[in-house]
């Protein structure tokens, strides 16, 4: 498996665009578009959170029809919380990509992140549309991917090259979001891409399963957002057909996995205002929900946030976060390690070399680790440290 | 009912005194000593986290005797995490004050807050109960609030006045914390005090009734500690007898009430870096569970509280955390407001006047109240905004 840094026009069959329509203040691309071959199939993750997003749920209601032949994704503007005109509003984009590309506007995916509670400036999406359907290419995915950023820092793509049964087959991927942490702004959004050919009921399990050790084991501040998706599409046009229980759907699986894993990694690292990625691991867990509760309530915990970006080797706040997190196990049995610096054994402190734990968490990738040696389940977590610039960021954002 | 700001010595009874022993570096008070007569009942509420402080432990099994004769608290040091010297330690504290009290070492509650993982330093603990056995006095309420300080800006005392059966009842108290946000210098930790006469049950009963519309009613980072505790004595040295179902008691939990709502108003407004006491109001929930996760949800959101910080009147990232907080309910339905401020109808943004937004954000207290308009059920919270200054006091402390 190679993997590379490619995105959505990576694998075969794909075109997109990015281009700017004034949504974002600063000129910035601001409306992508990603077109893909009649026959794609198509599947799709959505938030959980109760108030969803206008664009969102017609998103929801059109994936599960199992095709598309677009996606569209605009930046700067949530259409959320916006009353009825919200969905009228996502359905009228719709209409409009599928006259320009003569396909059912039901195969179209809308997504919208931004500030909540504006309705969409709608003729100004409409100028976007017409742009980006113009400058269509199979180089287009780098600015897809720059126009659906918002507070990142950098755009994020990934692609993997896998060979199965003898052929080349692609996957390749955006995605934007500082972690979870602007629901203004708000969202984890991620596309991805495939040239396999794969029923879509398979795509969905193939995308819960990937998306279930990559961008479900994200946190930047435990907040979830009004239009955080996850889309795969898979247009076919390698030849190779993914059928379930095969060796070819494992080979698939792991590629997938890993363009989703690269991507959630990059999106926790660029969590708004974070020095550094956390990795929080935990270890023979009496069962498989205490090793997630524990790993969560880390990832989520403000004081080990600081700690980390006070490069304080603070394990008392660890464990205290692991004491609460609602998992029951025998603290007095818990052993914690800073990379690999032992820090905590048996739930008592140990003398540790502070230069050696300072050195550590100086650097721009930091794992925890706790061994609870009492049980046989683990998990993990990817988290970014809370510095002053998350309270800059967003105690100053909303215009 | 008169409310003033005395605190533990303010019941006939009660003597205090806070001394200085070396366990803080910058010569503070550090040891708080509470004593009582002989048949002061006793009840405590103490932290879930399954990480305990062993102090707390020791305390816990000792309240559980429902009797006390004294209450001894360190400040710098929580004893927490050290192995089986924890416990020992804390049974000596106890065993000395009992040997100069002439009591059972059983009636003495210890409690510590501080460092997570460093063991206790026994003379100077000695040398701090001998110092404050000395100087015992029933003006000592005040010394001992300061003594339990940790990272708390000011201490935290109220005291009522109560007539109960033509006979006067005096209810005092004192807490520390900075919300629950210093798991080092960890923990929430209250004593109150009453010259009223209540059987232990009964004392238990009345201190969870109280706490749960006061001190459970707070947060601030949603990081709860292990060394977290409530206790609450009854000295009965006033001569009124309190039994269950009268409505001597209806009076009493009055008064209890706002001792424990004072302080706990306090002790979210003191939050670490809070420039504001943030309330938040749900009303007209579907249940009582969906009212709670909604005020929880939003009172631990970091993005709400750092927008609070910045005077953003982002209702879209309210209603977004009532929407994660794992209520069920119809998001169509909610109206908002910031101060009288409607900001939402219908789950969808009105026009609003910025410049009063501004005004009610700057004020030292806000309130934002989500009217669900589907059920009957209300709950409220009280947390701080989160700052600059939160990052800076944990991302560098420990020391």
């Amino acid at each position: 498996m190679n993997t590379n840094e490619k995105g959505v026009t990576y694998p075969q069959g794909f075109t997109a665009a990015g281009v700017a329509c004034g949504l974002k203040k600063n000129g910035q691309p601001d409306v992508a578009l990603v077109v893909c071959p009649d026959g794609t199939t198509a599947a799709g993750i959505f938030t959980r959170n109760m108030v969803k997003g206008h664009s969102l749920q017609l998103c929801r209601s059109h994936v599960a029809g199992g095709a598309a032949r677009a996606v569209l994704i605009n930046a700067g503007n949530a259409n959320a919380c916006v009353g009825p005109r919200g969905i009228a509003d996502a359905e009228s984009l719709c209409r409009m990509v599928a006259g320009l590309l003569g396909c059912a506007s039901a195969e179209v995916l809308p997504g919208s992140t931004g500030v909540i509670g504006i309705p969409l400036p709608m003729e100004k999406m409409a100028e976007g549309i017409d742009k980006a359907i113009a400058e269509l290419s199979d180089e287009g995915g780098d600015m897809a991917a720059r126009a659906i950023m918002t507070t990142d820092t950098h755009s994020k793509q990934a692609g993997v090259s896998l060979t199965i049964g003898g052929r080349e087959v692609r996957i390749g991927g955006m995605a934007k979001g500082s972690g979870m942490i602007h629901p203004d702004m708000a969202t984890m959004i991620a596309v991805i891409t495939t040239d396999a050919a794969i029923a879509a009921p398979l795509l969905d399990t193939a995308l819960r399963q990937a998306a279930d050790v990559s961008f479900n084991r994200i946190s930047v501040d435990g907040d979830t957002s009004v239009c955080d998706k996850t889309l795969l599409l898979a247009s076919g046009c390698s030849g190779v057909t993914i059928e379930a229980g095969t060796e070819e759907y494992r080979l698939f699986m792991e590629g997938l996995t890993r363009v989703c894993g690269i991507l959630a990694r990059m999106l926790a690292a660029d969590g708004e205002g974070a020095t550094k990625l956390l990795t929080i691991e935990i270890k023979n867990a009496p069962t498989a929900q205490d090793a997630r509760f524990i790993a969560v309530a880390i990832a989520k915990s403000p004081l080990c946030k600081t700690a980390a970006f006070g490069r304080d080797a603070n394990w008392g706040r660890v464990l205290t976060a692991a004491g609460y997190s609602g998992a029951f196990f025998n603290p007095d049995k818990v052993d914690m390690y800073i990379g690999g610096l032992p820090v905590c054994r048996d739930g008592g402190g140990l003398p540790f070399d502070e230069d050696e734990a300072l050195r550590i968490l100086s650097e721009k990738e930091v794992t925890y680790t706790l061994d609870l040696k009492q049980g046989a389940y683990s998990d993990f977590m990817w988290t970014c440290d809370l510095s002053y610039d998350y309270v800059k960021i967003n105690g100053s954002y909303r215009s």
